[in-house]
């Protein structure tokens, strides 16, 4: 039985920031650990974001792609959904939909939540793939196309981590968004309201998997990188 | 057969911090998921080290003692054992070793290692049990006692988590200490010199669990608090 109080982390947010972008886990076996998820490509290669076991790819030129099964990920998260009802919200902003949220669950464990229904003015954002040697996260994600819609019905598929574990993972709340019609998403920069079903799921344990068969990453030496403030910067 | 690349890890470092030391896992359960390990007992009970599936506590007297199935850990590490044989070292300091080691191995993993040798001028320590109402992380530990020995032959074993991680775990180095013959122990504060055999074993995922039945954990208002800040002062 697939185990659901799990969420797998392949890679770390830090491992971005100097621009460590190797692909270092494949789409199958992120999948093997997950039905549902969210990631980057190789080179940050476009926004993932995984629905029912299909891993969509929002590229560069803002098209919604299936990825095959050898398509890699630098970093990358997903577990098996077993959402449960939260709430109904009516035009609430990502500021109103986050307090909401956080005033009915804890704030001290990891949790995933699903949003389903109508957003105005989504604004959301995919990064360029880069090649080889890459430049650092904030100098690659300038390469990042904008994406808009005044008002689109779809899902956004959200991952929650507790602060202590900014860094390794994005503390607070980390959004991906697909239309429903399969035609628009990718990173949430923003919106403007959301009129919809709020699904959450708790996990009690995080399965923090790092990519010990890469060198560049094993032999990175992090230590003057001030990794926390280029991360608010890339992600904030 | 038991997964020898994962280190299990229940509770967070942080949570001690403010006090939330409830015994949130048995030993029994922190057995399934290795057969060595290191801890603290419920209310910082004691100085926790978990040798070939055989889990000891060294007390706040000194004592050693072979905790049963239902002792209960606010904290704790665990994983199975297979360590390879890394290095000999002569008469190093505690900073000389791990320097010894992190010149031979990734920072950017965790590890275990084990040192059999002997060591001079060990200085370890045990804290006091508490009980509820709990007093901080830095209250409690006032509470130690300090337990030294001009040469001793034992096991230091240790974890290391990378810097990233700091906060949920002890980033960098985490030191406890039992002697072969069983009298003497802790959490080590330091020693003049080691000189034996080093073995290390390297995972490639951290199990983290937390302690999500608690209401005290799951209820606490972590942001007032400068976790990282009294980590330093308490463990360093």
């Amino acid at each position: 039985m697939a185990n659901t109080n799990t969420l797998y982390q392949h890679g770390t947010l830090a491992l971005l920031v100097p621009g460590l972008l190797d692909g270092t886990i494949t789409m199958k076996e992120l999948l093997e650990h997950g039905d549902t998820g969210i990631g980057t490509g190789e080179g940050l290669n476009g926004e993932l974001i995984i629905l029912d076991g299909v891993p969509y790819q929002v590229d560069s030129d803002g098209k919604v792609n299936v990825v095959k099964d050898d398509f890699t990920l630098p970093f990358a998260n997903s577990h098996f959904g077993e959402y449960r009802d939260l709430t109904t919200v009516e035009g609430l902003s990502p500021k109103e939909l986050e307090t909401k949220i956080m005033s009915l669950t804890s704030a001290n464990t990891f949790f995933s939540t699903k949003v389903h229904g109508t957003f105005t003015n989504m604004r959301t954002r995919a990064v360029k793939k880069s090649h080889k040697p890459y430049a650092t996260l904030s100098k690659t994600a300038e390469e990042q196309s904008i994406f808009t819609r005044e008002s689109v019905e779809g899902t956004l598929l959200s991952y929650y981590s507790p602060t202590i574990f900014d860094g390794a993972a994005v503390g607070g709340f980390h959004h991906h968004f697909l239309s429903d019609a399969h035609d628009f998403g990718g990173h949430v920069l923003g919106f403007g309201g959301v009129t919809g079903n709020v699904t959450l799921q708790q996990f009690d344990t995080l399965e923090q998997h790092l990519p010990v068969n890469n060198k560049d990453y094993m032999n990175y030496d992090f230590s003057d990188w001030d990794i926390l403030g280029d991360i608010h910067k890339a992600e904030g």
